[in-house]
């Protein structure tokens, strides 16, 4: 369909992730960066309205198709920390890294259920300005934080967190099998299977 | 389970058709008319945003839990009129019997195709003030728009709204009937079925 799809977001790793299955659908993609677009201020209290107040933002900027998404950790034994502030748990400039030091730390001492933990995906589509109601698909991923960082790839959490049924950490997962299995994998072939 | 849902809404139809199954599901219901807590502005884009806006609004003022919905009429033709300004087509403090009329006006000469429509809903329900996600289902309800009002029953577009495989007006069906087949009655399964 040759469609041009800009996705409202400035993190590489979700545009790494989202790529290969819009690429595969036919949509051409833009970034917020090859746009100059900034970030709006994620003011919403839940995943649903972040991932909304951002794909709003976008719109006012383009013509085009727009994919939001908000997504993050949830750790039931921390309250559901770190939730919405799952980009800046150790503080408004923390790196992937620090995050996940600080999410270890949050949990030492902490075992079996208490390390229970799952990632959630709320993902929203407009089919441009025009569209009066968005598209909305959620998915989560199960798993436990483990006891240290481990594996190459990924990015946010993904060191820390061990995926049910994986010896791995998510962040020694393939790309590919990362995204059959990923909150934002299933969100996304949720969100196509409506188009 | 006998637990408090705060029904985020002042529209009395509304409520008439939401109450019976969730009586059945052993909730107790509390209407904003009861707490004599306000009606936010609806300030959103789309049904999507405006029932999470109705939802936090409420939370404000409860530690219950708390049932958001905003539905309305899109018509195609109408470049999908009067979708979120559904309540308040035919004015600001237009009654059902106006935005009625004016609808039927809106679409005189129109005939066939031109009259399909359906009425969309989402509703949104955060089980409490710590809800961190709310659950959020939306339902469509096909039809077309008639020639003219009939119907003693329903409320809203009911009088003119013609459903796909029914012979009568939405305001002809029984209420039981109503809740089976409607946008509404639909979304609130879905959401039952989440929990």
């Amino acid at each position: 369909m040759n469609r041009t799809i800009v996705l409202a977001t400035h993190n590489e790793g979700k545009v790494r992730e989202l790529e290969p299955t819009l690429l595969r659908l036919g949509f051409r993609l833009l970034t917020m960066a090859a746009l100059k677009m900034e970030s709006p201020p994620e003011t919403g209290q839940s995943f649903q309205e972040n991932a909304l107040l951002k794909a709003r933002h976008a719109l006012g900027y383009t013509r085009h198709w727009v994919l939001a998404e908000d997504s993050g950790l949830v750790v039931p034994a921390l309250g559901g920390e770190p939730g919405i502030y799952s980009a800046r748990y150790a503080g408004p400039h923390a790196s992937d890294q620090d995050n996940n030091q600080y999410l270890l730390q949050r949990l030492a001492g902490r075992e079996g259920r208490d390390r229970s933990a799952y990632f959630h995906c709320v993902m929203v589509l407009f089919r441009g300005p025009q569209d009066a109601e968005p598209l909305v698909a959620e998915a989560s991923w199960q798993g436990s934080i483990a006891m240290e960082e481990s594996g190459p790839g990924g990015f946010g959490y993904d060191p820390v967190f061990l995926p049910e049924g994986c010896k791995v950490s998510a962040a020694a997962l393939s790309p590919a099998d990362k995204e059959l299995r990923s909150h934002r994998g299933q969100a996304l072939r949720k969100l196509c299977q409506y188009l």
